[in-house]
């Protein structure tokens, strides 16, 4: 035992990834997405991976945080909430929040989007410092195997003209065909055996038609549907109808815990939020008044792998189901969203992740999926190697932008192919 | 990296440990009571030690499953609650409550409050064999010193004659100017700076002028008054009304979270519960109904230190306060509610601790209150070794014992002096 488990270094890569012309009612995905790398490294050389948002405001809180962190223990991740970190409350909700897709915008929120990441870190330093995997720093696993949904998304083929982006083999899937084109593609090359519709982009009749053809191709399989709050009380109640029992659960129908309480209370389909509950501080009002069915957690948002077991705690001692949301991420936070899924008894429902849509990963080797499920790692830390060639390559795309795409915006992407482009006022229907 | 963490044997041994004659509304301690050591042992010859109630109920579940556990790793502490214990349903609820003074007596929680010893244990067992202490595994510490109170009780000067006993140094308290005395002493000893009056001994008058001789006493210090549900909801009011802002809070005047919800809207004194909320499936309606405002959490009905953190996160996202419950413990449990304590942010009241009450204990070390508080231990593991003559000495006079103490029965201990003493049927005042 002659560890040295002091953090002695730091380090933060910001780097742009390329991402797919994916549709959400907020716009499309521009063609490369900001993300954060966080390196921190001990006394004895050991170095532990995080990764987080990578947008400005991030970045910005991820500094000074980083530059507080050497001379404590990797150990210590409870203390890393109580850093003060000053977030400037003036810039609060601009470009961070992708639209309005995560949820209510807030310091706190920002703060633990930033905090995830250095606590991943540390629990990867501390797995690879003492021989153990990450999920037996939490307590250990529960399955061998997490399983995943197929994500899928109304798409174009390629992004606009003009605009540079990376080739982009999938095609276009803008009508209940290419949707299950698409489902049929992410089954075969990943074993999905349930699928969410990323809704709210077209009137929902034709989203209602997709999920039908998709009950249709795939006959048993769960279904799921989410519009990102575009519909309002009425109309998720229509389409709540209107599917019945096609759908494992409705996603976010429509926005805020009283509007999301009204549909729950008209609907027998059960609903999942990574909107209406996506802090700590909105749990009381959406578990009191049976606004949810279902968390959508995301360690990036609520603070890490130990705060994503405790609210599975909080969602277990309610009743509410739990699951996992995702947004565009690489591998090092999909090794941590297996790790903590591994771990929570009561996880009963298929996790949701971008993965898939990746082309680019700053691992050594990607992440499979086998089966629909990616196999629980049981090497030291949360399993993963960084390339730090692939690294360097992305990091010097985000040095070179001229700021553009530093910040993720859906709507500005929009406008690339649709001048007059504004972001939809909800509910859209 | 050579450890082997595989668990080769477990080892239990019931003790009976002394306690004085201390009071309650359902009769009185028995000279000795029944606890249950739990040895861990792994591959490498690392032991760890845990400890929960011995009553023979206990003893039965936790036979088979240290039997169960050898092959298994104790970095694997999640899955020890999926292990198949049959609990005997219909030998639930008799002799293992001690009257009732735990809460709601149920399968599930006699499964928890064994399988946390060896939750306990397991995580002793790392810490040695990872060279950490117990709050490092979970996340760290964020306070170096966790406060405890003192915790008074109504007494007699010793265990009615005849009944064989060990020596009591402290002598009777049976009115305000005894309780006074033992607080005093009490302080003067270990210097708690809050004090906890175990109340439902004497109706509510008498108690109601305990609590004020202590306001005068240490004025300015906080007072709590705990009957164990021995009120009604009249009283309980009245009782509020009377004391007001003396108290810190009111612990469990009336039983059930009905009649905590009425007392709640009645006063604003808060109410702290170890009674109405002591399992998961309590807390839905005790909190929605805002029928208490501080849960006292103890490790051993929860299922261990991993749980009482979970714990903390739900009361936390219900703005509900957290602090310790107690019973008879010994050391090993006294360390594992410091560690566990150590790493909760949210814990803004002193813990329960019956610790200076045990003249006995297992540990080559008592642990020592320094101004009202234990230091959080820095040394691998819990930081206490087992004096292993004690425990065979203890163990002994269990293994002599004819049965009658084996199983802690408040009211059987009270007929001893008062024959015709029954269970009292509540609300008693």
């Amino acid at each position: 035992m002659t560890r040295d488990l002091t953090i002695t270094e730091v380090r933060l890569t910001p780097i742009l990834v390329a991402d797919p012309p994916l549709l959400n009612t907020q716009g499309v995905h521009q063609p490369y997405t900001p993300r954060l790398i966080v390196e921190v490294v001990t006394a004895d050389g050991v170095t532990g991976l995080g990764e987080t948002y990578g947008d400005t405001e991030y970045l910005e809180l991820a500094r000074p945080l980083a530059e507080s962190l050497p001379g404590r223990s990797v150990m210590d991740v409870n203390s890393l909430f109580g850093i003060d970190l000053a977030v400037d409350e003036s810039r609060v909700g601009e470009a961070v929040d992708a639209g309005g897709l995560r949820g209510v915008q807030s310091a706190g929120k920002l703060r633990l989007s930033v905090l995830s990441a250095f606590e991943v870190a540390c629990l990867d330093a501390q797995g690879r410092a003492l021989g153990l995997p990450v999920h037996a720093l939490l307590g250990g696993k529960v399955r061998d195997r997490v399983e995943y949904s197929a994500y899928l998304f109304y798409k174009w083929a390629g992004h606009p003209a003009g605009v540079p982006a990376e080739p982009d083999p999938w095609g276009a899937a803008l009508d209940p065909a290419g949707v299950v084109a698409q489902a049929r593609e992410l089954r075969d090359r990943h074993g999905f055996t349930s699928f969410k519709l990323k809704g709210g982009v077209f009137p929902p009749d034709e989203e209602i038609a997709a999920v039908r053809a998709l009950a249709e191709a795939f006959p048993g399989h769960p279904l799921r549907l989410d519009p990102n709050g575009a519909w309002s009380v009425a109309t998720s109640l229509k389409v709540a109808g209107e599917l019945g029992d096609l759908l494992e659960y409705l996603e976010d129908p429509t926005l805020g815990t009283p509007a999301m309480a009204e549909v729950s209370a008209g609907t027998g389909v059960p609903l999942a939020t990574n909107m209406c509950v996506t802090t700590l501080g909105e749990i009381r009002e959406a578990f009191t008044r049976d606004a949810v069915q279902v968390v959508l957690s995301d360690h990036h948002y609520w603070g890490g792998l130990r705060r994503t077991r405790e609210l599975a705690a909080v969602c277990s001692a309610f009743g509410v189901g739990v699951s996992m949301h995702s947004n565009t991420h690489l591998g090092i936070s999909l090794a941590a969203m297996t790790h903590v899924a591994a771990t929570v008894p009561d996880l009963h429902h298929a996790c949701d992740s971008h993965y898939p849509w990746q082309s680019e990963d700053v691992l050594t080797e990607r992440i499979a999926f086998t089966g629909g499920a990616v196999e629980v790692s049981d090497t030291p830390g949360l399993g993963v190697e960084l390339d730090r060639d692939e690294l360097a390559r992305l990091h010097r795309r985000w040095a070179d932008d001229d700021g553009t795409l530093r910040d993720r915006d859906d709507a500005a992407a929009m406008r690339a192919a649709e001048p007059d482009w504004r972001t939809p006022v909800m509910p859209r229907w």
